[in-house]
């Protein structure tokens, strides 16, 4: 094996949902950051994938096909300026990950991330050498005031900051205008690459939307930011872009051409059609709606359920809550088996950073059920908690 | 960027499909390693991919769907005793060379490749710093004696063997019995792992089948094999397997998950049910038979239009034929822009070594055209060939 082979920390994420799959009692489904099917235009997916394309089954260009490139370019990127060179598609955004830390992280490099973070973007960081600086979150995302703090502390600036802006998985919380201007700032004086990873940023049900890294610094070379369907259409898709600087582009394309070639053809074919038929606008004004009560129906179910035993965060879009047990130390990880067992399922808090903080916390998707099941889930989730007790005594409100 | 994006040398290769999407004016393609529309089952394809299931468009686990995995362990890997823990589902072949790489070398490591090899394979490895030993082919592929010579000058032992063993790309060549034992021995001697990428062995339309490393060395931890249905099937579907060791399968998960968290489900559920159906066996059979058609087509063409002039080699299956000019300096290099604007596309021999060797030589595939367009485009090859010049004068028969 490689010594690199020691790095391959994998995702407490994505085994459970290989875990859930295997499950054959009823689970109400708090882990996945996944769209429920009901949320996904699953119709219209099968209409589009059966279309008839001269070529569609072939091997496509690695940078992604022209007719999808040119639809995000003018629906999903507008401010790219129609530049096909800024656009190159990848297999979902997770490679766009993977290319951005194959590109950019030397081993031992320092990576910034947020704490918590989506550690699958940290694992893919450390797969590659990276040393990893954990900057915590607070309501208004990264905490960038710590981040020059770290950085002074350690007297070493990042290769690379890597940032989830909007609804942030897992906490839910928005980087504000301030702190992404500051960024910026830090990484020209630093020689820093941003990597914005922005899953959610169209899933935005209250509030006004705050102007993205790419808007704030148009054609910024610094900017690497990772876009995908999954969230806003399917993840089962694996679709996404990178947009980033055009001078980027020759090496995107030498670096999948040693990961996949290139993506999946006739998915790109499909969904270019999607969004050329209007399709993809008219399903996020249904979907956004419906994630928006959805989040009130969770938020309202814990705050009735735990009252002030748990804190929660109030996302403007977006997948997820963050809740944390103030009162009692809930150990989330052992409450986990336990959980399941009654039928309900989350991701334990420690799964967020690579140093196993936040064993109080949890992070709760209210995308994929119904607001009559997450009152289900919600009850399951107390009876859980009484059942595996903690140093205070049983749980009571 | 990343040291190690100066390793990241692309895929003439793969360069050419972008190249040739191009391309407005007709243009005979023995580039492509892919079938033609017409010898890929697409309506299939488009029925299957619009089949209604469950959770198609969700996450799937990162191994990979349980339906694709019984019926590959039923039809297409029959000798790995059902054990889906050796089989791990990936985004096409090139992503099982990235796992295998990834998971194996080191930085400065010795792999052993074929000369002429698929150079995207060679990309992979130095993508993760690895050292490239060009091991050479003849006519029952690579040459053992040769790798054994070169490790006792080098004083070093390969990490990795990287072979194509049947209907090798782009030699057509397959590698013997024998020395599929030896090299088996010589893994196990040295601690090698044997990364055995077999695309092609499907499509055999003449002679009998070899034993593949699987079935000559059942179980052997050192055997990783990489299987795609790119070639059997359709290569934009991005859809692939690997055969390695169950002990395996838990780091490629997590490698994968750094990846693309797994492959696209939709793909996946539609061509379980495809194989479920018996589809594969009866669409290899068609296939099989026309690239046997296709091939001779080639060669007749090339011997009665070159002459002499020409070796070519006489493949038992696969897509592709390794022409080299013998009695002139015929560089491929030179001659590929005039062969495209006359109408006819190759890849020239010099994409299929790091060192760029096989000036002399091109690859031509058979795959993609009738036997009535091989004719066109072997005619427009020789008026390429007349047009270059050489140092002996033009082309003369």
């Amino acid at each position: 094996m490689a010594s690199r082979s020691r790095a391959l920390v994998g995702s407490v994420i994505d085994a459970s949902t290989t875990l859930l799959a295997s499950q054959t009692h009823d689970v109400v489904r708090f882990a996945m950051g996944a769209p429920s099917d009901d949320l996904m235009p699953i119709e219209l997916l099968d209409h589009y994938a059966a279309a008839r394309a001269s070529g569609k089954y072939s091997y496509g260009s690695s940078e992604g096909e022209p007719a999808l490139i040119a639809q995000i370019l003018e629906r999903l990127a507008p401010h790219a300026g129609g530049d096909p060179r800024r656009i190159t598609i990848t297999t979902g955004g997770m490679q766009g990950l993977d290319l951005a830390f194959k590109l950019f992280v030397d081993p031992d490099d320092l990576v910034a991330v947020e704490a918590p973070t989506y550690t699958n973007g940290t694992a893919t960081a450390l797969s590659y050498g990276a040393q990893v600086l954990e900057i915590p979150v607070d309501e208004s995302g990264m905490d960038v005031q710590s981040l020059e703090q770290k950085v002074r502390d350690h007297a070493r600036v990042p290769k690379v900051i890597y940032t989830i802006p909007n609804f942030q998985n897992p906490s839910g919380v928005t980087l504000s205008r301030d702190r992404r201007l500051r960024l910026i700032e830090l990484a020209e004086r630093w020689g820093s690459v941003i990597v914005d990873d922005d899953p959610y940023g169209r899933l935005r049900f209250t509030g006004d939307a705050i102007a993205s890294f790419q808007e704030l610094s148009p054609r910024d070379p610094r900017i690497f930011s990772v876009r995908t369907f999954s969230k806003i259409l399917a993840p089962g898709l694996r679709l996404g872009w990178i947009e980033a600087d055009s001078s980027l582009q020759p090496l995107l394309i030498n670096a999948k051409q040693a990961m996949d070639t290139c993506t999946s053809v006739p998915t790109q074919v499909a969904i270019a059609r999607f969004l050329a038929d209007e399709r993809l606008e008219t399903h996020l004004g249904r979907v956004t709606d419906l994630y928006h009560e959805r989040k009130r129906a969770l938020r309202a179910a814990i705050q009735r359920t735990f009252g002030h035993g748990v804190t929660v965060t109030d996302p403007d879009g977006g997948f997820f809550l963050w809740a944390t047990f103030t009162r009692d130390r809930v150990d989330t990880d052992a409450l986990f088996q336990i959980a399941l067992k009654e039928g309900v399922a989350y991701i334990p808090g420690s799964a967020f950073s690579i140093t196993g903080s936040f064993r109080n916390s949890l992070r709760l998707s209210f995308a994929t059920s119904s607001p009559r099941r997450i009152d289900v889930g919600v009850h399951r989730l107390r009876a859980a908690v009484e059942q595996l007790g903690h140093p205070r005594g049983p749980y009571r409100e």
